[in-house]
C-alpha cells in the first residue's frame, strides 16, 4: 500500500496509503509500469489474477473473479446494428462485475493491515464486498440507502455483513465514508483499489479478441469508476505496445437519471448532479457520480460517447438478450446493447463495427415482470397439446 | 446422431437416434474412445467445448458453458471435516450445472434436423434449455408441474418458450415425453445428449487439479443423470489412462426425499419410488428418480456412498459456504458440503482426504428467507455508528 497513485486531471501523485480523491476532488488511481505489462500467455483467460502483475495487491485464495466470457453473438446483429460480442460479467461469483474490485479491494485491505471493509451501495457492490469479505474473514460494513428493498438486502444479509441503512443524501454518504478514520477501509466504487480490480475486464476483452481490436466498447455507466477502468486499461494497453488504437468508449445511462449524458450533450466540461427520476435501470441510477466527470473525459478522449435510453429501450434490449442470446440480464445491464442500437441507427457506429457491450450484472437478483404465457394440461394430454403448438 | 448408445447394466447397444433408454429400462450413454482422449491442452479451462472430441456433438458458437472455477476453501475445511474444494457450477450461463447438457442436446438437437427441443423439469434445467434453444434459434418446449411458483416461471419465459404446466404423475409425464413422436427432441434430466454434456465437470475438475486427483467427489443427487454422467466421466479418464485411482462418488439426497440413500441404506440393488415429504432443497426433490439405480450403481462402484441430510444440516451449510467461502448457493447445492461433514462425522471420509463438493446452482433465483440484521441510521451518524460496532 505504498504504491503510488495518481490523478488523471491535474496529473497530482499520493500515496495509496494517503489518500483516495485528489486535492482538486477528482478520483485517484494506482499507475502501471508500461515495460512490465505483457499478455501473461496467449489465448485463455481462467480468472483475474493472471493479471497480478498489473494490479497494486498479490494474489489471493478463495473465489476468484475474472474469466468470464466473450462471444460472438451473431443472432443480436439485426436487433443491434453492428457487429456485436457480449462481455458476460454476471458469470462472475455474486453475478456482477463489482467482483472484480471487491478482490482487490479486499486484499488490499488485508495487506494494509486493516480488519474491516466498508462499502456505500445500492445493491451490487454491497453484496459482493460482503461475499469477498467473508470470504476473507474481514469484518464488513456497508451502507446503504435506507429504503433499499427487502430483497435485496436479504441477497446481502447472507454473508452476514454489518447493514447500515442510511436516511439522508447518498452523494454525501458516499464521500463522508471516505474520510472517516474509524479503521475501516471503505473500498466506494471510484476508490483507486476498486478502479484497479476494474481494470481487469478490459485487459481480458483485448486478450481474449487478441490480436483483433473492437472498434467500440459500450457499458453502463453509473459512478463512472468502471468507465474510469476500463479507460486507464485501455491506455495502460497501449502505453505498453499491446494495441495500437485504443477503442471508443460508449458510456449508456437510462433517460430517467442521465447527468453524464446530459453534459455530454451540453458540451460541459464536468458533470452536475441532476434530479432523478424512476427507472427501471436501479442499478446505475445514480444522480451525483462521483467519477461522472472522470468518465465523460474518458468517452471524449476515446472518441466515443455519453447516450441515454429509454426505459421502453432498455426492457426491449433486456427481452432481445434473452430470447436471442439467451442470457438474463438485470435492465441496467441492457442498457449496454440498447445504447449500441441507439448509435447504429443514428449512424455514431456503422454495421461493420466490431462493438464489445459489457453485460454487468446477471438478471437472477430480481423479478421484472415478464409475462409468463403457459397452459395448464393432464399429463393424458401433453401428445396432443404439443402437436398443436408445434403444427400450429 | 449415428452415434452408438450403450447400456451401463446390460451392455446392448443402439444408434443415439433410436433411442434414449435401453429395453431393460436403464437410462443409455455415449462411448468414447479410450485412444482418442487426452487434455486439450495442460492448466487452463475455458469452457466445455475443449472437450469436444469426447462428445457426440461439434461444438458451438454463442452461450457456453464450463470453464467453472474449482478453488480451496480453506475457511470451510474445520466444519466439513477434510480438506475441502468447490466447483462452483453456479457461475454456468443460467446459474446451474444443467448448461452443460443442454448446450449438447441442444447442438445434437440442430444436427439430428429437428427444430424443436423439449424437457421435464421443476426448474434449473427449463430454464437452462429454454435459454440455449433461445440462443440457437430452436423453438422449445418445457414441462413443468403444474403447482411450479410462478418467480420460478418468471425466469424461465424471460426466454419465450412454450410452457406446459402439466397435472398428473411427474415420473410418468417424464417418461412419456421420450417416447413421444411428433417432432420435438426431448433433452432429459437422463437422456444421452444430457449425460454426455453433464460429463465435462468431471473432466474439467480432474484437469482442474491434474496431476492431483482427489479422493472424493461430492454431489447432490436429484434424477441421478448427473451421477452417472460423472461416473462415465471417471470412467472415460480411466480407461484412457489419465488417472489410475477412481474418486470416490458421495451422493446428497434430502432426507425428506432420499429413495435412492434409502435403498444404499437398505442394500437394495434397485432403487424404488418413495413417498416424498417438504425439503427446501427443491430443485432434488425427485421421489422417483429416472437414473436412480445406476447413480446407487455408481456410488457403490466407485467405493462411495449415498447420504441423507436433514433440513437443518442444509440450511446450516448453505450458510456456511456463505459467511466462509462467500458464495451463495441455492440449498440443493449445500447439500454435497452437508453430506461431507456428515461423512466425515461419521469416519467415511477422513481429514486428510481431499474432497471436491459440486455447487451445482446458484442462490440468486430463489428466496430463502435469511434473517436482515441492519440499524437504520441518519448520514450525520456514521461515524459513531460504526465506531460503535467496530469497538464494540
Amino acid at each position: 500500500m505504498d504504491r503510488t497513485v495518481s490523478c488523471y486531471d491535474c496529473g497530482e501523485t499520493y500515496t495509496a496509503a494517503e489518500r483516495k480523491r485528489c486535492d482538486c476532488g477528482e478520483p485517484l488511481w494506482f499507475d502501471v509500469d508500461p515495460d512490465g505489462f505483457e499478455w501473461p500467455d496467449a489465448g485463455s483467460v481462467d480468472d483475474m489474477w493472471r493479471y497480478a502483475d498489473a494490479l497494486p495487491v498479490s494474489d489471493s485464495a478463495g473465489i476468484a473473479p475474472g474469466g468470464t466470457p466473450l462471444f460472438r453473438a451473431n443472432r443480436l446483429d439485426d436487433y443491434a446494428g453492428c457487429s456485436l460480442s457480449l462481455k458476460n460479467e454476471g458469470q462472475s461469483p455474486t453475478g456482477s462485475f463489482k467482483d472484480r474490485g471487491s478482490a482487490v479491494g479486499i486484499r488490499g485491505t488485508i495487506e494494509s493491515g486493516a480488519e474491516w471493509v466498508g462499502t456505500v451501495s445500492h445493491g451490487n457492490m454491497a453484496l459482493s464486498t460482503s461475499a469477498y469479505a467473508a470470504s476473507a474473514g474481514l469484518e464488513c460494513a456497508v451502507f446503504v440507502p435506507a429504503d433499499t428493498p427487502p430483497e435485496r438486502l436479504e441477497l446481502i444479509a447472507r454473508h452476514d455483513p454489518h447493514v447500515f441503512r442510511v436516511d439522508g443524501d447518498y452523494g454525501r454518504l458516499y464521500s463522508d465514508t471516505l474520510s472517516l478514520d474509524v479503521g475501516v477501509n471503505f473500498v466506494n466504487s471510484d476508490t483507486p483499489l476498486r478502479v484497479a480490480g476494474q481494470k481487469t475486464v478490459a485487459y481480458e476483452i483485448l486478450e481474449q479478441l487478441a490480436p483483433a481490436v473492437p472498434d467500440a466498447i459500450s457499458l453502463p455507466v453509473s459512478s463512472g469508476g468502471q468507465a474510469s477502468a476500463i479507460w486507464k486499461a485501455l491506455r495502460d494497453l497501449a502505453r505498453a505496445g499491446v494495441i495500437d488504437e485504443v477503442p471508443r468508449l460508449f458510456l449508456c445511462q437510462a433517460a430517467a437519471c442521465d447527468p453524464i449524458a446530459t453534459a455530454d450533450r451540453n458540451g460541459d466540461t464536468e458533470v452536475t448532479p441532476v434530479t432523478p427520476a424512476e427507472t427501471i435501470a436501479v442499478s446505475i441510477a445514480n444522480s451525483e457520480p462521483p467519477s461522472g466527470t472522470h468518465a465523460l473525459t474518458a468517452a471524449r478522449d476515446t472518441g466515443g460517447a455519453v447516450v441515454s435510453v429509454s426505459d421502453e429501450e432498455i426492457r426491449d434490449a433486456t427481452d432481445r438478450i434473452a430470447t436471442r442470446a439467451g442470457l438474463s440480464v438485470e435492465p441496467s445491464s441492457a442498457v449496454a446493447v440498447a445504447g449500441v442500437r441507439q448509435l447504429c441507427q443514428r449512424g455514431a457506429l456503422e454495421a461493420s463495427d466490431d462493438v464489445v457491450a459489457i453485460l454487468t450484472g446477471s438478471g437472477y437478483k430480481e423479478r421484472y415482470g415478464t409475462d409468463v404465457r403457459s397452459r395448464t394440461i393432464g399429463v393424458d394430454d401433453i401428445a396432443g397439446a404439443l402437436t398443436s403448438v408445434v403444427d400450429g
